[in-house]
């Protein structure tokens, strides 16, 4: 049932300190969006940010706006005991990871919180994790609001592309080449140890599960190069057959090709499950497809990306999605996430 | 704890069916948004709405953006027994609100839901009252995120206006009147009746509650007119004083100036709470400031619109909102809502 308060929203614009109106009135707010979440710009196309019922943005004309927005969950994509400060930054990871699949220069987020109750140390904590990010990729905070509830954070972010490059799922043909960015598994392996206590004290993984690095550099230099590009977040499965049934396409990939962290090389051989990094998830890599006229740039800019780039396989004629490991059918037993079930 | 599922997310582009993907591979997604929420566009500039990783969009060069978010949280904003459509019609209204209080055209509109399980039923008629509103108001649904949880909605509204016409709240100045549209208090009676079971058989307040009609056309004819202006959800003196510490100026109001519903008048005079349709809240109607010399223009304007239109006082020099009721000051009991106290 709802208690008797009223909505209990704590808006962009509301003022911030107790204020005496006269006739005795006390306005009295919360004010948590202004207190922990109003920083000074980084672009100057803001106009108005957190203080009004609205942002108002300047879009430069010769640029396309793109947003995304993610929700996490308590209890469903973070444990009771993250710690704030990661949660924040990943918070904000998952939706730049989201720009950066379509070659976007992040620009603003809003944020939505709603919290159980009010505890200044987690706000501070949280805040300087989102803001760490934040400041990495010039986003700024542009509006939010906080409501009183179970603990749940959505963000939705902004950035720019020029007109008409923005990447998108539609555009893989057959013969492109197929490339995931960086290791993938770490997060899932991170998330099973945390779940079942294994014993995997790699801190790498911890550290990709709670605080992954957006792509978002590798997404803006693939803007005139990739034919199609997604952000791994479903695992690398479920995410390329986005690419594929966006493009209309099929494909095979060698699962042999892809780079993988000692940790997950030794669960995946320990336990038999091959399909283990490639269905995982949480990873926000990116999986994008080239046309094969554009190989040789791709390694060339890919060498000076801080982190490697696998060339897995190739966009074909069928309307299958063939996963070969060491030239053998790979067997899937776990097909990515299910949703509601 | 967390589940061991992997992150639950249908992110804007999942794929809506289960697709084969060859190697056995089953490709199941949810697509709750494809399903419910993936409509035709009204707008030539969205480039791409769901199905991607991000929405893009064109922004006509003589336009700003304006975005706001709003959260609706189930025991906190709306009782579990309020009907689907009424909450997605409701969630949707509260952002155009914030839109319409800062004269913006409504265009898009993203929406993270999360929710304990999938019900169709559930989703058809929320989607069905969201609709009825977006239709309304021309606003695509350009992307969302659905995760599973405890019943939230967060919506993201965009919408434009041209370069410099946004209404703010920091422009009230020395001999500004101030307005207020429609009629206040009906909300907050509504919700006070569901409360405590009073027996306020007046369909129209329910109605106010559940289906707030925000005041887009309102705030598009004023944006030449109105100096500054908000919207009335905290309830209208916590509101006004927005106004006030924005632009830095005091106001005088007199109480018997505005357009009360019936019930609410009586409830008022049956309880003795003068203040309560002034800080009840969850009305949804504008309140804003006019220079003096736009007093005819208003006047005219305002005979148009479906709904009364109130003169309730003026912006002065103090620092103070000075409240009477028939010229006797007002004491006021309850200050607005509180956040988390």
């Amino acid at each position: 049932m709802p208690t008797d308060t009223q909505p209990n929203n704590d808006k962009t614009g509301v003022t911030t300190n107790t204020e005496s109106c006269g006739s005795g009135l006390q306005l009295s707010e919360f004010g948590l969006i202004g207190r922990y979440f109003n920083r000074a710009s980084q672009h100057k196309g803001l106009i108005k940010g957190v203080g009004d019922d609205c942002a108002v943005i300047n879009i430069e004309p010769h640029m396309q706006l793109l947003m995304t927005v993610d929700t996490l969950v308590e209890g469903v994509h973070f444990s009771p005991d993250v710690q704030p400060d990661d949660l924040g930054y990943k918070a904000l990871a998952v939706s730049l990871s989201d720009l950066a699949a379509c070659g976007a220069e992040p620009r603003y987020a809003t944020l939505a919180i709603t919290l159980p109750q009010v505890d200044h140390d987690w706000l501070q904590m949280f805040s300087s994790g989102l803001f760490e990010l934040a400041g990495q990729y010039n986003v700024d905070l542009i509006g939010g609001d906080t409501t009183r509830g179970p603990l749940t954070v959505t963000i939705q972010a902004s950035g720019v592309a020029p007109h008409g490059q923005a990447l998108l799922r539609n555009g893989a043909r057959e013969g492109d080449l197929i490339y995931v960015t960086g290791q993938i598994g770490d997060a899932g392996l991170a998330l099973q140890s945390n779940l079942n206590q294994l014993n995997y004290n790699d801190v790498t993984i911890h550290k990709r599960l709670n605080r992954p690095e957006p792509r978002v550099q590798a997404g803006l230099e693939l803007r005139q190069l990739a034919s199609a590009c997604i952000d791994v977040s479903d695992g690398l499965l479920a995410d390329l057959a986005h690419i594929l049934k966006s493009s209309q396409v099929g494909a095979g990939i060698e699962l042999s090709r892809l780079d993988l962290s000692e940790s997950v090389r030794r669960y995946q051989e320990h336990t038999g499950r091959l399909d283990f990094a490639v269905t995982a998830g949480d990873d926000y890599e990116l999986c994008f497809t080239v046309p094969p006229e554009h190989q040789n740039e791709i390694d060339k800019l890919s060498r000076q990306w801080p982190f490697h780039c696998s060339l897995i396989g190739a966009i074909d004629h069928s309307d299958t999605l063939t996963v070969l490991n060491n030239g053998d059918p790979l067997e899937i037993r776990h097909q990515g996430f299910q949703h509601f079930s």
